[in-house]
Formats: C-alpha cells, structure tokens, sequence
C-alpha cells in the first residue's frame, strides 16, 4: 500500500517538527492553542472578541491558515494583534514545517507571545491528525450547523481539549439541541471543556477568556 | 516528490473509475448530482425537501458519504426514496469506486433512477478533485458561514456548475452580504447558476426543483 506508507512518512515528519516546534513554545513560555472547525464556524470573529477582551492584559498573536486569501491574518492585525497569514496552496489542513516557517518569516512580532492563537484551515477531518507543537486544540462547532456533528465528525471531538459552540445568539432560530451536542463530546471525550458562546452578543466570551488565562498560568507553573 | 506521484496515481486511477460510471449513468438516462459544502450547510435538509416536491414525479435516490453514522441515508429513507451510505474509513470525501461499490452492493433499488443524488462528505476542499461520474457538482453555502467563503474556497465555486445559498430565512439575524457572494461566484465561474433558498420554508424550492427537471429533460434529449 504505497499510499499508506506515505501518508506514515508525512505524519512522522510532522511530529518530529510538531515536537521541536512544542519545545521552542515551551522556552518561550507561550501556550498555542489550535482552532479547528468547518468554515464558517465563527473562528476568527471569536478571535476578534478575544482579542478586543485581552489584548490589554496579554501579549497575543495569530498565525491563519487558509487555501486563499490574506483575510484572516488582516482581521486580526485590525483587531490589534500581529498575524501572518499561511496560505496551503490547496491543502486541506496545515502542517507543523508551515507554522515553523511562517514563525521564523514573521520573526520577532510573533516571539516571546503570552498566547499564540494557531486558526487551522477550515475543515474538520484533515487538521486533526497533524499535531501544530499546540498546548490543546480547540474546536469550533455553530448552532447553525446542526447538533449531529460531534458523531459524525468523532475523531476531531475525541481530541480537543476544548470543545466551543459558536453563535449561541442563533439559538430561537435553528432546530439545534444543545443538550444532545453536550453529551455527544462527553461520549467522545469525558474530560473535555465544553463552552456555549455568541462573539455578537458577547454571551460566554467571559468564561471563555478566563479559560485561557487559567491554561496559561496552569503552563506557566508547569514549566518551572 | 513521492507523494505527489502518489497523488497523480489515485486521482487518474479516480478518473478511469468516474469515467466508467459516467457511461453507466448515461445508458441508464439517470442525472447524477454531487453535492459538496461545509459540514452543516444542508446538505440532507435540502434533499428532504427536494424529495419531497418531486419524489411523485420523479424516481429518486441518494447516496450519503460520511466518516461515520448512517444518519444521512436514514434520513433520506425516510423521506422515502431509496439511499445508501458511504462510511469512508476517516477520508474527507468520496471517490469513484466506493460509488461504484455502492451501486453494485445496492442492486436494483438505486438502477435507472431518474435522478442520483451523491452528498459528498462535509468538506469544501477535499471532494474538489474527486470526479463520482456526475453530470455536475452543485456547492451549498448557507447564510450562517459568511459571505466570504467563494474567495476563500475558490476550487470548488469554480467547478460547480450550480451554487446555492442556503438558509436564507436566517438572513435577518446574520451578519452576511448575498450580493457579495454572488459577485465572488460570478468572478469564480461566470457560467454557475446561483439558487437562494431555505429548505425549511420552502423559499426558492421551486426554482431549485425547476433547476433539476430542466437539467434532466435536457440530459436525456441529448442522449438519443
């Protein structure tokens, strides 16, 4: 099966550099978090409320992933926050040799940052097996996407330390049952975060923020 | 570069198999729609709908590609035509023989329909590349992913010959410019065709259902 073999060879690349990359974050007391998710799923807005809540109290920066367009790298840098944009050339999903590159490109506006924000391509099968260096990924489902997802996309649920419904807002508007989707990511992952927000509205940013802020200093104890 | 060889190897091996199956369809007068969008865009829900404005009419039947549950096909059962589900074993999206495995597994029920629906596997990226035999892709976006997304995903818009923008009922509560899109769509693929509708209020079904009836009398005038 010539095609698994490559496929091997790519994964164990990308942990070889994911694993250096997680070091380097570690010597610079940064926490990465990777956030994945269909597109459309409220990434960057919920970046952008983040930003406007913790800018003033954390160094923070970004690293977007996309197949075209500088968008999300501009969003943020209008949000207050240094970005760069990584552009896949039409892969699915970024890999841990692109954010090593991009953060030596970019040099020192994304060094020696309180929290890396790492925003996948929009996708929810292919980011899930390439390992970023990341303290914990994130992932993003909408209340406009409908509450089967968790079971239909298991393996993206199963390893996100955190799992955050977006656009809570839509809710009177769309047949969404938050109680099925909740025990869903239990099923699949007992020990993950669930989180219900509204960047709009502002609804659940605040727990949301201080979830951050309690991973950071939970790694910067660590990491004595 | 071994593994854009490897690459090159599936997808002309994909094209013999898609090719196989397009003169199959063709003997057998069926149209065949491969349908492709975001996770939770709808792609079932406006299938559901679809079946049941035609399914009086027409002979109609589905097959439903996921990573896992049979959720999708059982839906479409339900709104009573025949449909099969493609598990694909953690792929983000189908390819020509598990079509071609499905149909024969299936037998009779899914032959000499008037109309096959393919729901590709929720992803705007991955089905891209993947030709199922189909007469053409049709791309979904709805209302609640952003109206940034044609430029973001351009490959699939371009190839589409149809773009439909879904969930149009919750234009109110959403931040989304429709015209934005349209002109992304049109500079994309100035010859696609953009239906707007909702599913759920039956807004823009009948253009969409016309749409099909159309592509099927013409299909079939063809094929003398």
């Amino acid at each position: 099966m010539p095609e698994l073999d490559v496929k091997q060879k790519v994964l164990a690349a990308n942990q070889a550099a994911a694993a250096a990359l997680r070091r380097t974050f570690r010597d610079q007391r940064t926490l990465v978090v990777n956030l994945i998710s269909s597109p459309g799923s409220g990434k960057t807005t919920l970046l952008e409320a983040t930003v406007a809540r913790m800018k003033d109290r954390y160094r923070l920066g970004g690293l977007d992933g996309d197949i075209a367009t500088e968008r999300d790298a501009d969003r943020l840098r209008k949000a207050g926050i240094p970005a760069r944009q990584i552009l896949t050339g039409g892969a699915c999903h970024l890999d841990a040799r692109q954010v090593d590159t991009a953060l030596a490109e970019e040099g020192e506006t994304l060094r020696g940052l309180d929290i890396l924000f790492i925003e996948n391509v929009g996708n929810l099968i292919c980011p899930t097996s390439y390992d970023l260096g990341e303290d914990f990924k994130v992932v993003l489902l909408s209340t406009a996407e409908g509450d089967d997802k968790p079971f239909k996309y298991p393996a993206i649920f199963a390893r996100s330390k955190v799992a955050v419904l977006t656009k809570v807002d839509l809710l009177p508007h769309v047949d969404f049952d938050v109680a099925a989707v909740r025990a869903q990511v239990a099923t699949l992952n007992p020990g993950a975060r669930f989180v219900e927000l509204s960047a709009r509205t502002g609804e659940g940013m605040e727990a949301w923020c201080a979830l951050l802020a309690e991973e950071l200093r939970e790694k910067r104890s660590k990491a004595v």
